[in-house]
């Protein structure tokens, strides 16, 4: 099983427009640094699942037949607004996975096109993906999210955005099981006072702690967490990094990927 | 006065994801023919204005500063999704005007961010825009949707998208005055019944005859009417040209533009 983060930005993503702070001004001189919306690929067997579609590219990005399906985590704009564009494919039908949200995205719901909404994932039942098991489990955000577990290949990762904290319930499912991997929103540097929505790093540090993590990665990014850790980033714990978009974890793909 | 086609797409743009049809299939091999979403580039005098923002890259087509506002006809995905990445800039303000819809897109109007949605304009009131001025006409859409009448620099411009037919009301404030310059919703191919929401060519080519118009240019085209264009273009009347993503109209700019 293999994730590749796709972006790792917050909802202004990195560089935000008109902001000439120095983590915007380094993503405008050094692409490297920028950071789109929060999403990643997933890949085991021959099967690639997008893990959220904000990124507004995806007809260019995902030839069609090159991905399995979608899995949201929610339907805010960041995380689901390349959907409104690639619906309008023909002749085909791609599932899209998640949290049973009454609203979707806009009119994403009335004219879904060639999107299929109808498998709707329940919180803590595991769901088969064709040699993954996948089991949604509630964040705590302004409106109704998912993180998920993945178990494949002999591995366990959890991607875990948007939220501040886990609720209880979350909280103690995870704790129960080891993960290789856990994908952790760090929206924001550390702060005294509770963020709303999101982690600051250090409540993120608090959720890594409480859980039983072989390697943390933080994401959903936001300007001011990077310009704090142009400074600070040394003094993150062991195995504890910060993701960027394009980085790769876990194992190499075994089979070759769907083709068109 | 300047107005430059930016996209002259229908909402699935062309290429059609997974379409392989003679047009999608020529804008996959020549970018030239591709068609984004539609929307324009209006400038006089100083000022630019963005009439549509559903291209999705407007933080990178338009540095601070370049753009003096941005002008809805109303807010279908295709019109308005840049805005729900572009609100996130900083320490600046975007006028956005547009029809008074109650909903605007998705979450926009509850976190604006820098956009200023506060002023409203009113059908066939005139309204100043700093050299030019602009009249809403109502259009004939499935969610509230404004044409505009530019007039400066001593020509009249009508932008109108989308739209099937004209309510007649609009039709006869149209009628009463010369236009320079009629970009028009043409979606479709001929059809014998009446299409929904947006003008096939028939029921486009009906309103550049009911008014009188120098110029015609179509736009929010399907990958459909490029197709039967491909074998019909010829048959077009004089004076009616097919717009493509990238195409000027108008008086060459007088004054540079705004600088950031
Ligand atoms: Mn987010
Ligand atoms: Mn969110
Ligand atoms: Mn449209
Ligand atoms: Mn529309
Ligand atoms: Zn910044
Ligand atoms: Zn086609």
């Amino acid at each position: 099983m293999r994730l590749t983060l796709l972006g790792t930005g917050n909802a202004g993503q990195v560089p935000v427009y008109n902001c000439f702070c120095a983590a915007c001004e380094r993503a405008r001189a050094k692409p490297q640094y920028r950071r789109g919306p929060c999403s990643a690929l997933l890949e085991f067997g021959t099967q690639r699942w997008l893990v959220d579609a904000g990124l507004t590219d995806l007809a260019e990005r995902f030839p069609p037949g090159s991905l399995s399906g979608i899995i949201q985590t929610h339907y805010h704009a960041d995380h689901a607004q390349g959907l409104l564009h690639l619906r309008w494919g023909l002749d085909m039908s791609l599932p899209v996975l998640g949290p049973p949200d009454p609203d979707g995205l806009a009119d994403l719901y009335k004219y879904p096109g060639i999107l299929d909404f109808s498998r709707k994932l329940e919180a803590f039942v595991p769901a088969q993906l064709d040699g993954c098991v996948v089991t949604p489990v509630p964040l705590a955000h302004s409106k109704i999210t998912y993180g998920y577990v993945f178990e494949a290949e002999g591995q366990r990762y959890a991607y875990l955005t948007d939220t501040v904290g886990l609720p209880p319930d979350t909280q103690a499912f995870l704790a129960r099981q080891p993960l290789d991997l856990l994908v952790l929103d760090c929206s924001f540097a550390p702060t005294t006072t509770a963020p709303r929505n999101h982690n600051d790093l250090s409540r993120a540090l608090d959720t890594i702690h409480a859980l039983n993590v072989k390697q943390a990665v933080l994401t959903h990014i936001s300007h001011g967490l990077d310009v704090w850790l142009m400074d600070e980033a040394n003094t993150l714990p062991d195995g504890v990094v910060v993701g960027h978009d394009g980085a790769v974890f876990g194992n190499p793909v075994l089979a070759g990927m769907a083709s068109a």
